[in-house]
């Protein structure tokens, strides 16, 4: 088996894009990683006097711990990533109004004549213990419990062509997908486009509905522990996420219905290779089996993903049991003692 | 309590539209009803050899039984529909491609010179004891059993302004909103429009995916009984669903961001209400703890839901308990014996 | 030639959807009608403190003249009709903002949390001897002149599939396309669905910009004069306009990607019936040789045109030659004397 | 006045992104400066047999000339482009098909399940002194004159916030916005980013139809000359173009209403700086006055122009005068003598 890494990034090594930036460190396929994530705004909203729009500078959001250089990734390859544990680094998460951003709100693309909404930030308390997320409103006394469900709302690779792109949008190479899918446990497949993938990840969120359609979920700090593979001459077009019971593939587009056919199609063949059923054949098997989680409606990119159970693909493996054999690495679960 | 109504359609009762049509019998609020639904097809698809193309005749699909017209229900109220139960009138069910239609392939809107999938029809064996459905793939062994969930993709009152739509199509009325939430233990609320709201039910699914991505779920004919209640001078301006555990507004709308911004600027505002969250506090709380499942990106108009779960209201009921109120309306199971 | 009508409808003539209405009147292929058509408000805006919301009533805006049942017409045949004279009846027009409607802010589609933007009634002055429409700013001294192009908003036949459409919206059978190359001189042709096609006009502007954006364009009542033909067993899938030197293909659907969509593949098919050019020959033609003049992007449908121009056609004439027979129908040009 | 500079680019200075490629040479406001542009198949395509797919190797797609590091170009200021001249470098111009890429396919977004329309290569006489371009039909004997109309498809500068984005697309910064109004005689304004501004511009086409709806023009290499104005302290968010009739404003977005709104958002503002207009008076005469030129609906963003007559400006000068000031700019007509 791999080795065991930890990468505790400072100030410095936050990147804000995916490609165009210089890796940090390196991993070999096999290898895990214990490494620590800041929230979207950079930790400078603590209170709820901390309007982003006064405490954060553009475009220095969504800072991203990464690139990571994996050995022996080539172009045609897969970048396996698995998410062996995902743990909040704070007790208080935070989230807020961002102005002209999010689903109910012109904004600077859905653009009006309308001033932005109230700028408003909310603190959450986190129970890690618990597996609880306190909300409070603002303007009254109402509270509620939500299930804490960790997950990074970013995590990629290099695009392809040269391209680097922002860590607020996402793509076929991934980036800022923001699907609560993404938890502990699950495996993401990405395509590699350049040598060494440069896998960076980010934006880690205690919760968030489907949609995230304030724009902002609960931003929390991350100590997250992952294991990769590269599984050498299988590309793969677009994101996809293997849970213990489900294949999800991943869209990122505008218009929504847009995310939703790239989600859709990538289902259909991938359902295909694993079955052998023919393109219709499994365009109807998905039609009525699958789920369509959506991820993000606010992004530059909307996310919808395309989930098939497990169980309908006969026993077959994806990606030769990539999946099934990272989630068996062993490893100490790191639950973080804080801030670096 | 209200009266039980037994209401079996002959072929020249089925309507094609929401609008435009005399009612086939009146009800009260509190009534009970036991009907029955063809399938989209009219029932004309019953072997893999019967194209919808040769069989089917524009306009004649997607019958509608109805409409009802419900005594004392007025501009401004709301009507709310229970469904006590949802009973496949067949074991066979039946799913095709559809020319131009579906959500991978090019329509008459987005169109493309490309020629059209090939259409093909799959017959699925419907046990309602076992609560299965049996895919079998047309060119290949493989199949695969999948749960039964009947639900009706059709349900509407007449629309504002005069309007005649057609089945095919869902507004703010209801209509073919094709969401897999329609299921029997449900209540669907909708805005009354028009003198005796004018309801109408169709399209049973033996089960559907999330997006019915094919254009065409597992269609069956179905008995089914609902009650209804009229909600006074209370009014819906989109559809909403209540189960036993959520809450849930329907958006219905190209694109499908806007079907999403619909649907989750209704529940904002009708969780506000119920909880006295102001506007902001409210969007926050729907944005983390909400979900969006996807209803169709087929149709004339898509569907998104945006749910909360109801625990988050504390206790609060909505539309007065009617839900409660409506599930618990003693009735015999109306398991059909076969198509009259 | 045909014989000459006028029509002048009284208050309770006007209609506010296509299909569902009785007609009003009968013609015959190659009939002249001089008709008259109230505003969009209904003319109950006359003084910038009327506001709309105030004023008007919904759902009795943008009342359409007709139906207009023309004898001969039959679902597959093509409905003519060439504007001999589209004249203001008035000398003011009005223009406004509309709450939640129009480009630049969110809409009861494009929802958004934020208030509606301030509502705003322009009056503009109509000079047409002069061809002059005069702006007037509301808030500065700023005037300036704009060209007088006087045309009609809303054209069209009753839908197929037994549908009445609000008068607001437009698709295949024409209605509210706010486009403004439907000025006199032009022929347009619409598909017949039912029986005598049962045509209806109004939502005379007396000019617009591309893509109307704020909504509501220099509204006022017209006098109109025009010829109809039908040409029998020529069926016609979506909204054609034929000028002097141009035919155009009118798509109406969101996203507005989709109205292009239409109009493309409609005008390439056009194309190619004329030129004998394949799919792809014609596609390329249109698409180096094309213009895609905007209609409306704040309808319910939005509007897009493709257009090439008539040289290109070698000279082949499109519905055997209608818009030249029609343009040369003789008639008084009729200056209306002011509103019934 | 500035300097004159030559700049013929060799195979290796082409770049292939906006952003993270190393200047080629440097320019000081008010110079002039004559170059080459090739086409977007990288010349790659010569004959009817050269399918895209087989010559072309991605992504050394539409190549651009540059960048060009503007002196004293500093985030916050605008610099204005203007092209003193367009010459094709060659007497054939080419276009095609291009595999699941167009407005009337399915695409790698759009996906569906339908094979791609046939590769066709187009081939087209360019007569410069006629200032003609043949199309020759490719199954047919049909052939037509369309108007020689050289322009830019792909102007544009560094991205912010570090980005690097693909040659294909566009955004606020430019890159192929594929607009045909690009043309000589025109200048672009382009917001700065980074120092130095980083310019680069190529994709020339002999003509395209609005829209570009086989997603190819008349491609042609160029021989382009252009001369640079900085305009320290003003900032400038989206692309804008004046001619000397009309100022516009650029939108590049999907969906397609989305590059309608930001185009008729900039330009609502704009005539609003230039008028004084205040925002709902200023929304009111873009809406009446104004026209919407469409200029790609193909590219990975879509994009939309707003445009405005100037007199309605009243006599006031945009960006201080700068259009006129360059349109005098003293220089050679550099007809290129063919392909380097």
């Amino acid at each position: 088996m791999g080795e065991q890494h930890t990468f505790m990034p400072t100030e410095k090594d936050y990147g804000y894009t995916f490609g165009g930036k210089m890796p940090l460190a390196h991993l070999r396929s096999g290898d895990v990683l214990s490494t620590y994530t800041e929230d979207c705004f950079g930790g400078a909203v603590k209170t709820v006097d901390d309007l982003p729009s006064q405490v954060c500078t553009m475009p220095y959001l969504n800072p991203v711990t990464g690139p990571f250089f994996i050995d022996d990734a080539e172009p045609g390859d897969t970048l396996a990533v698995h998410f062996l544990s995902i743990v909040p680094a704070r007790t208080i998460g935070v989230s807020s109004t961002f102005l002209h951003f999010g689903a109910l709100t012109s904004t600077s693309r859905t653009a009006s004549l309308q001033p932005p909404l109230e700028e408003r930030v909310w603190l959450y308390d986190i129970d890690v213990k618990a597996g609880v997320v306190r909300y409070r409103a603002r303007n009254s006394d109402y509270t509620a419990e939500l299930p804490l469900d960790p997950m990074h709302g970013t995590v990629g690779v290099a695009p392809a062509g040269f391209e680097a792109r922002s860590s607020i949008t996402c793509d076929s190479y991934g980036g800022n997908m923001d699907t609560p899918e993404l938890r502990a446990g699950t495996t993401l497949y990405l395509g590699v486009n350049v040598h060494g993938a440069m896998l960076g990840l980010g934006d880690g969120h205690a919760r968030q509905g489907q949609g995230e359609a304030s724009g902002v979920a609960v931003e929390v700090a991350m100590h997250t522990t992952i294991a990769v593979e590269v599984i050498k001459g299988l590309p793969t077009l677009w994101p996809r996420i293997e849970s213990d019971t489900a294949i999800m593939s991943i869209g990122c587009a505008r218009p929504l219905e847009d995310a939703f056919r790239i989600s859709q199609h990538d289902l259909v063949g991938w359902t295909g290779e694993l079955t052998g059923l023919d393109d219709l054949d499994a365009y109807q098997l998905v039609a009525q089996a699958g789920t369509a989680p959506v991820g993000n409606v606010v992004d530059p990119n909307y996310t919808m993903l395309a989930a098939l159970p497990k169980r309908l693909l006969h026993g077959v493996a994806a990606y030769g049991g990539a999946h099934e054999r990272l989630r068996a690495t062993p490893h100490a679960l790191s639950i973080g003692t804080g801030a670096p």
